[in-house]
């Protein structure tokens, strides 16, 4: 086997939404109290709701620029690939990359769909609610069918609501759902209380998985206003330990039996540490705590439970079988920073060395279909899904990297701060649209 | 190799200390204004200090009661094993588990001596801070020669007389010192700051290690007020990844080239995948960071400059050279819940089935004993520095747990929650001496 001969599907990339996304998905007497996407006299692209704009048209979406243009947050449709946004671009851009299948994250609604519940209008944000996912489901997935996992965002502001349209998603064949990593920072009920019970009893009943990604928790992970940024950067992924320990020894593993979990972005390799710290607790600490898992161990619960995927992660694959070789695959968070496009077969395959092909498999592709219930194979054979087969499709894609301007956080050479990142968010919220 | 033939030095223990530690260390002038320990109407023992009780006499010393009396705190002197606070008891305690030296943390001050830093008259909390440390370098350690590391306490409000305590502690042959995981989130300048120059300059110039102990920055890291208390037990270690990732990053270790800082209770097993993704986020992101590590991979200058230890943790033992054989020590926790006590041999053995002797003794004792200073062979030859020839030294120590009563967090089978526990040290800091 050679990294040709993999077959790639990614459970964590993004979308840039185009601004024609509510055009065909909005009843016509919403369509006025839509977002809509506005040009500013300096050039930039927001999206304007309710008298709010919203400016993290792509936060981070800066595939295919240099590396040293990587912190100047793109403004507008012109600095970005248009992978990011146009569909058919983005197939050609998973073809170069010889990823058969996607599953993409929203961007303005923010990760889990926090937007629309802080929307005044709950009526309203329902409604834009459900054209999203229209969108998501119909319109961006739905143009190349079996190369992608559609993702649906749900009212978190009502959990029979939520449990209604994971029905709905359902129903059109989209079978996950993005939930936030902690409730409770967003002024809600922790995920420890029954509240959220007919959220997770659909969900079961409908074999929908729930994504929760990194960050959707109380955001970005700052340390100190003058720490480096590279801080933050470094424990944004791992700090969804707190989560994962949250739904470990949550009712929720133990009353939902068949519930399935995925961790998005969260990496892999700190997990065997976790796994062994958390049976250690409860072979140290139940008999005053409590806690029950029935004679199992909480990793035999994690297991049969939770999902959990990794961009580049070579010493969680070495430890794999301490993680759970049937809990994790892979992902290429394109247009993401720290994605590894268009070069992810050659950096997977560093980490593959010496792991026998059916794992290989299990990883890279298996897993993630099962649990996310997509069969790619039913619109065309295995052996046009493989990396090479995929490349061979698009082999005109341009690949260069290509400098989009903007302005650097910090000026001179030194280390960019937390500060220096903050204030560059600022300049982009700051003014008014125009 | 056998367990009977570990020599084990720990690298994190804990003194709860004596209602006596003040009477031989301090000026007569100042003894009105120190610390004393008042039994109140209650039968619970609390240190009383400038008008203020300190009732964590001993948090979480738990050790030789059962396990389903680890939830209620001990609150007196009679609940406590009489090692915790006897330095005679203690050495026998550790002969019992086979253990050759320790290094103790203090318990009422506060981890890092936060006590001292928060008293409202910073002259008297200088002198008392300076006893404190007399009593622990002289009294505590130095009742048994080559069976201690000492650790210092410093006055964290002023680098200079941190600096000048660094020195006079390392006079007395004291090279190890407590510091906080997040001084800013105690109100003070961050480790990125200038500001701590003057102490790391003295650790430097001393060869004093500077330990970092899990939880000294904003305490104990509690989820929601419903999660299960098993979430805190389970995070409590790994939460110090924020701390690794502020000094991985920092300007310290760049411009204090033999600077050792050790991190305390952290664990190591998650550290490989900490390491590789500092690795990536240095490849993939200083092009616009401006990171510079002259050309060395982050992960090469924390081996240069970092120890850390592990209680039990086979996953990290087996990832040794993913973490650095010359960095991995070995902690007993005594008397905390955590801890191994009388088993450690035991314990630790299980992990180590296939390492080779040479690594064994890095980790279990060379390591500790190279980088703290402490020549334990010069007071006794080293064939009586081993488990079995320790235990054969106190045959008689009493073994059995026992019942110390107490009120437990929740009245009855549920799984305790953060809120159970809070509200239990809410009662333990509730009412006034009497």
């Amino acid at each position: 086997m050679t990294p040709d001969d993999l077959i790639l599907v990614s459970v964590d990339d993004h979308v840039v939404e185009p601004p024609t996304m509510f055009d065909q998905h909005l009843p016509a007497a919403v369509r006025s109290n839509a977002p809509r996407m506005v040009r500013k006299k300096d050039g930039s692209d927001v999206w304007v709701w309710g008298g709010e704009q919203i400016p993290n048209l792509a936060l981070n979406a800066v595939v295919g620029r240099p590396p040293e243009e990587y912190g100047m947050e793109p403004t507008s449709y012109e600095q970005l690939r248009p992978g990011t946004y146009d569909i058919h671009e983005r197939v050609r851009d998973m073809n170069a990359n010889g990823m058969l299948a996607s599953l993409c994250f929203p961007s303005f609604p923010m990760l889990c769909g926090e937007r629309f519940y802080k929307h005044a209008d709950r009526q309203v944000a329902h409604t834009v609610l459900q054209a999203y996912n229209d969108w998501h489901i119909d319109e961006w997935c739905g143009s190349y069918p079996g190369r992608f996992i559609p993702l649906a965002l749900v009212p978190l502001w009502d959990p029979q609501l939520m449990a209604a349209e994971v029905r709905r998603a359902a129903r059109k064949g989209c079978h996950a759902v993005s939930f936030t990593e902690s409730p409770d920072a967003h002024g809600l009920p922790s995920l420890h209380d029954p509240h959220w019970d007919p959220f997770w009893k659909a969900c079961v009943e409908e074999g929908t998985v729930i994504c929760i990604h990194i960050g959707t928790g109380s955001g970005m992970k700052f340390s100190s206003m003058d720490a480096p940024v590279d801080v933050m950067i470094t424990v944004q992924p791992i700090a969804c330990v707190n989560c994962a320990a949250d739904l470990l020894w949550s009712r929720v593993l133990k009353e939902f039996p068949t519930i399935r979990i995925a961790m998005s972005e969260g990496g892999i390799g700190w997990m065997p540490y976790f796994l062994e710290r958390a049976d250690y607790v409860h072979q140290h600490h139940s008999a005053w705590t409590h806690q029950d898992f029935g004679g199992k161990k909480p990793s035999d619960v994690w297991r049969e439970h939770m999902i959990v995927c990794f961009i580049d992660d070579a010493i969680g694959v070495k430890n794999r079988h301490a993680i759970g070789i049937d809990t994790i695959t892979w992902e290429c968070d394109y247009p993401h920073s720290d994605t590894t496009w268009p070069r992810s077969p050659e950096i997977l395959w560093r980490s593959l060395e010496g792991v026998p092909d059916a794992e290989i498999h299990k990883i890279t592709h298996e897993n993630a279909l099962r649990v996310f219930r997509l069969d790619p194979f039913t619109h065309r054979p295995r052996e046009q899904c493989t990396v090479a087969a995929l490349r061979a499709e698009s082999p005109d894609v341009d690949l260069a990297l290509r400098s989009q301007g903007g302005k650097p956080p910090a000026a001179d050479r030194r280390p960019v701060t937390t500060s220096d990142i903050l204030r560059q968010l600022a300049t982009v919220y700051g003014s008014a649209p125009e």
